[in-house]
């Protein structure tokens, strides 16, 4: 039962067999299963479709020795039943209509019942967990409040930020109401995925590394804080950033039992940052899996260096992996890692 | 004589009478004298007519109390004569066409002799310098090795900087070679500059960010250190990047007599980080000049008091100022600057 409790046992920082390992969107564009599925539904109809969305779920852990599911969802998809006009383009991802501007639209902004608004999730999660029959635990996720603040904001993806920073600045209250919203939003959404079958639940606060530490402080950390506190704490609770080397500390301060952490630091120095009172996950560059094998496999071995053995690692990338990314170069970083901790390469 | 000399005082760590301010992308689309001239010529036009490149350098400086003059260009400019093919878009930004792909790509890369081939700029420079009749220093600049090369391969910006990075990874020698001839063309053109009136560079290594410490320190820091070794040392350098609180220790170390910032650390930190032993520059976010007045203020006045009066501070932003800026901001933020030395404020 060595692989069914490698990842929950680093997250709780007691030590499994080996580093457990699994991969930020690990289903997705750049397997041949996925894309094959993808031709015939629309990305909308795979993550509304429980039986697409668990057939997605499972192609990586079937082909690959991944020591954790992920239900394939995406973090947006709540923002719908909150009233966003959310569409996916096949080419320049995630859009939203009318993006959020005024007193009026954050007012109109509905709470969710995630029993009825996602339905479809949750009844994916259960049918996972049956079909996994406990050979490797299942992680729930959402966004957080910020980087769903900013995507209602900019109506899609976004270069400076600067519509969500100048209605921070401007509107502070009212931001402040938002990130409310978006909180207890995120709260139904994730305990109501450990009700239905998530052993472990992912924060993707992906922009935040944006901010300076100032305005994290000011308008984002007390609503991480109440978010931590009200998450269901029987299953680990993961906390992740991209460019998060200035907030490690106050992410940390701001709840998790696990920081997930970018490829930008040294993982030895951001878990030495954080005090190593938490569990750490990550932090392979995921453009390094473009690279030659020997090169892949000694970036693979820093990082396990780096760690030393200690207690409370999970392998992952520091971001999702990369739509084109070589399925023979996802296998050679698994059995390195799985390796690593064996024979003792 | 004060305004004359306080960011060269700064630079090298002696004390002005009031804290220098200049702004990188001063002379820019956020002026309506600027738009105005933008209007009748491209983008292209305005950098390589000495005429036009002068007027709008000079556009800031008859407008604000800022401390210093940076000449009009584009670090793209200089890899035309390298052999890319550069364009301008209207909306864009930049874009190369045939980008960086092959040994053969990059063994065409040219030299560049400045004299020559970037005429236009090092007379701007000198017939900028005779208008400013010492009123405030003059500023040349150019692009980084790595930031370059990331345009060049990429063909333009970039998300996840995935053909660079995997070109670094798989194409190591080419890459080496890559950086060479940039660092060689970075020399010669910023050498060019400071004959021809610059009064201190400034080396704009915007995207490197985005490297892991590993792969700065292997892939880019013994090319930054032959570059700042080739410099005139007879003008302050300054060394700049975005998102680079993982790098701040080896950028020092790599050159550079002042460190710019972004607004990502307090100011304090990001110059203790270093052991304060260069001045440092930055770091307002660019996106507060969208903010209401007294919001500003107390941004820039938490800056001002985190610095001390500590000598070796530049006030400048976190990154180029962005279209649309309001410009009674920006005046606002020059004289709350300038108050604080005076006042007490």
């Amino acid at each position: 039962m060595a692989r069914s409790d490698r990842f929950l046992k680093a997250c709780r920082l007691e030590q499994p067999d080996r580093t457990p390992i699994w991969l930020m969107r690990q289903a997705g564009r750049y397997m041949e299963e996925y894309r094959r599925l993808r031709e015939r539904h629309t990305f909308m109809e795979m993550c509304k479709t429980p039986e697409l969305a668990v057939e997605v779920t499972l192609q990586p852990i079937r082909r690959f020795d991944l020591d954790a599911a992920i239900i394939f969802s995406d973090i947006l998809l709540p923002l719908e039943k909150m009233g966003a006009a959310l569409q996916f383009t096949d080419t320049g991802g995630p859009a939203i209509d009318r993006p959020l501007r005024s007193k009026q639209d954050v007012a109109a902004m509905r709470a969710i019942d995630p029993e009825q608004d996602l339905a479809y999730l949750l009844s994916a999660l259960e049918m996972t967990r049956a079909e996994l029959a406990g050979k490797v635990p299942l992680i729930g996720f959402s966004g957080a409040p910020f980087t769903l603040a900013s995507y209602l904001i900019e109506g899609g993806g976004s270069k400076h930020y600067q519509l969500t920073k100048s209605f921070m600045y401007r509107e502070t209250k009212l931001f402040h109401l938002l990130m409310e919203k978006l909180t207890d939003m995120t709260l139904a959404n994730l305990n109501a995925q450990i009700r239905h079958g998530a052993q472990a639940v992912q924060v993707f606060d992906s922009w935040i590394g944006i901010l300076s530490v100032m305005d994290y402080r000011e308008y984002v950390m007390p609503h991480m804080k109440r978010l931590f506190a009200g998450l269901d704490a029987s299953v680990p609770r993961i906390h992740f950033g991209v460019g998060t080397c200035h907030l490690l500390g106050l992410m940390k301060d701001a709840g998790g039992d696990v920081i997930g952490v970018d490829w930008r630091v040294p993982i030895d120095e951001a878990w030495l940052s954080m005090g190593r009172t938490r569990a750490i996950q990550g932090n392979l560059d995921p453009v390094t899996l473009f690279s030659p094998g020997g090169y892949l496999e000694r970036q693979v071995r820093d990082i396990l260096r780096r760690v030393g053995g200690a207690s409370g690692h999970i392998f992952n990338l520091g971001h999702g992996i990369l739509p084109g990314t070589p399925v023979e170069n996802v296998d050679l970083l698994i059995r390195t890692v799985h390796a690593y901790g064996g024979d003792g390469a």
